[in-house]
């Protein structure tokens, strides 16, 4: 027969089960702290109708989707889970409670250039919380403890969470009457990490930004110290913009509140050089960065929007919300070997049957199963040795060994496979011995 | 601002919170049986190379495809997991242990006439067991037996697994001579429960099969009785074909073995009427019926086929497997009042503060999530009333207050949303409650 060629397509991750159980049980982590926080499941289609997902037509992101027709039917991949929620909102609002607390993990699609670590396919995961109508900026401050604990149960540490508020941009921008040019400026500043202060004034001079006010704007960014002498230094700028006074104001507001969820001062700061690239962000904003490997970018993002919804309501929505993009997330760390597949099996305990009849095998097996230990049978006819070679090459933690004289005394012989130290004790005993061994 | 109407594509389940708990509740239940049972998991791309996919050209299913191009690529939606899995082992099959114990839980695509209760997008849940060149019966009745404790976990009762072997149709074909034409057969065969005998025999006679061979083939579905006496049955029909009498010999030991695995009679009968549409199983085949609902179709089914790479390599990698399709599954459950979803919160308790300092309120809630509580703050500057309404509604199961008297005191107000109890208590004796109380 004529063979095809078996291949996945590149920038789609497909891992081997060792490293598959190591990626779940990150995102059950994941999963399981959105949860303590309350917040509810939902999960929309992966195809949604193009003019539902382009009702804000999205710049770089509309080259990068996947879209088809159907039938009559034009169709498109969801690139993100904010514009499906913005749509699940506006659809179901009559029937949800607010504020809103919904998280999402889920796969979605960016037609991106193929390169390693860069990834088509790629699960993010989202929470948000939407007000109706106004939303009090404590949620501001919950969202950046959801990172950190979030971030430390993924088993990483000396990471940093930095804060910003857009209005302290957005009102500088207008105090030195640059408005217009806002989002340009923005995303030079955004970039003083990577291009260096310098560059950063040749680029706004570009923008016919004029001397007096890139001054302005270098004084601004050049804020340091501590975080209250960061705020502190805020208050104290010479700007009377009432915008910038607000921002400064709800940004001492969600500080204050940070430290009371207990998030350590040393896992957070104010930079107020952090713009985030969308124009889509209206208030407080967040990206996190692993200290000592801040050139891969920020790992968890996310900020305040003032009207989630706009484009299908006319209901206001303000919201605000954060993502961690696991797909990369756990590519990077594998590189970096901050994290380490060790487990390679899901069962715990292999039982190996030494004799042709394998009712034996099966009884102790649904013995084993109902007391909720996750256990594999050997069925095959193998030669003995091929039966512990599979459990070593799977790293399954325990083996039983039942043989003829097992099945006379009715006791089990039980295996360490890490120590290799044997025991023989009876079914019941061995079930106390897995359990507590979790 | 010109709005755009939000809406879902028609045949796409999107859930309210309430129901999608409900859902998620039953996709983690399979997910932990089929780890019970040893199944190692796997998560394929939901887009695949068009050739990969279509390696073996598949009649219904090619139509409903979602194909489209990106750039020079032909991609298709994956329309089920087995597929994904041949291509899965056979990039694989060098790193991988057999037997190789998989399990998929995901989301596949097929364009068909939307209708209520059918689906374009739906979860289907699959494991398989692959061997490498041949594969112990005894994985085929371990099988049902998964199905079984599966189907009791998801809460349903009173379900039939209906066995069958394909080996004991094909050699009755080949038998009566009528093996070219044993798919057509097989397909009529398949649709006894809905058009009864007489139907068959006129469809069979339409399939230029003798009177004197639609006698035989009649004799043979009419047997019956207990699943013994249908054993004992096929043994003495007047059959001498070999493959006949292999698929006898192999379903007698997946009998003994599906009783050794301890499935109870009621939930397991020989049902020789049973092909499976598809003509891709080769051997023991499963169909699950509700016995009160038998209108709705399988439930789950599947069986064990040959060679499931075949269109890649020319690995020999018989398997054996089953498929439970979940958001059909769901609709129809929900549909028929079989499950009910009674949880709309994932929050165990809502905090509530009747002082405008809300630091009281976090304290207690840094407290109780530490001890793994999932637990949230309402923030919003509402009336009381209003507090209380929210926590109704999502049917959160109880509220802390916390006023001025419990600031002083330290002592909390813990009240039980069902039964309207409240008791005073310190913040510790409120963890041991809640988690006392899971």
């Amino acid at each position: 027969m004529q063979k095809t060629v078996a291949k996945t397509l590149p920038g789609f991750m497909e891992l081997l089960p060792g490293e598959q159980i190591l990626f779940n049980q990150m995102r059950e982590k994941i999963q399981k702290t959105y949860e303590r926080f309350g917040f509810l499941p939902i999960d929309t289609p992966v195809i949604e109708s193009t003019d539902v997902l382009l009702a804000k037509a999205g710049g770089e992101t509309e080259k990068q989707l996947y879209t088809f027709t159907k039938g009559d039917s034009n169709l498109t991949l969801r690139f993100d889970l904010t514009v499906p929620l913005a749509k699940y909102v506006a659809i179901h609002s009559n029937e949800l409670s607010f504020p809103f607390r919904r998280y999402q993990i889920g796969k979605v699609y960016r037609g991106e250039k193929a390169q390693r670590g860069r990834f088509r396919e790629f699960y993010q995961c989202d929470i948000d919380v939407i007000g109706d109508g106004e939303l009090n900026i404590i949620n501001d401050a919950e969202i950046p403890s959801i990172m950190y604990t979030t971030i430390k149960e993924l088993g990483l540490d000396n990471f940093t969470i930095r804060i910003n508020n857009r209005k302290i941009l957005n009102g500088i921008f207008e105090e030195i009457d640059a408005k217009e040019s806002s989002v340009d400026i923005m995303r030079v500043i955004d970039k003083i990490d990577k291009i260096g202060e310098d560059n950063v004034k040749l680029e706004l001079k570009n923008l016919q930004i004029s001397d007096e006010n890139i001054g302005k704007i270098i004084e601004f960014i050049r804020i340091n110290g501590t975080t209250d002498e960061k705020l502190n230094a805020l208050d104290c700028l010479n700007i009377s913009n009432q915008i910038y006074k607000e921002g400064v104001q709800e940004l001492k507001e969600v500080i204050k509140y940070i430290r009371a969820f207990n998030v350590p001062e040393d896992y957070f700061t104010v930079d107020v050089s952090i713009a985030r690239g969308l124009d889509y962000y209206t208030g407080t904003v967040y990206e996190t960065f692993l200290n000592d490997h801040k050139e891969i970018g920020s790992i968890c993002s996310g900020g305040r929007y003032n009207n989630l919804s706009e484009y299908y309501t006319d209901k206001k929505l303000p919201g605000v919300g954060m993502s961690i993009g696991l797909t990369r997330l756990f590519f990077i760390l594998n590189e970096i070997n901050l994290i380490k597949s060790n487990q390679k099996s899901i069962s715990k305990v292999l039982i190996i049957s030494m004799i042709p009849d394998l009712k034996p095998a099966i009884e102790t097996a649904n013995t084993l199963r109902n007391a909720g230990i996750n256990t594999e049978i050997y069925f095959d006819d193998k030669k003995i040795k091929a039966k512990f070679k599979y459990a070593d090459k799977l790293k399954i933690p325990y083996t039983i060994v039942i043989g003829e004289d097992e099945v006379k005394t009715g006791e089990l012989t039980i295996k360490n496979m890490e120590t290799g130290e044997q025991e023989r004790c009876v079914v019941g005993a061995v079930v106390e011995k897995l359990k507590n061994n979790e």
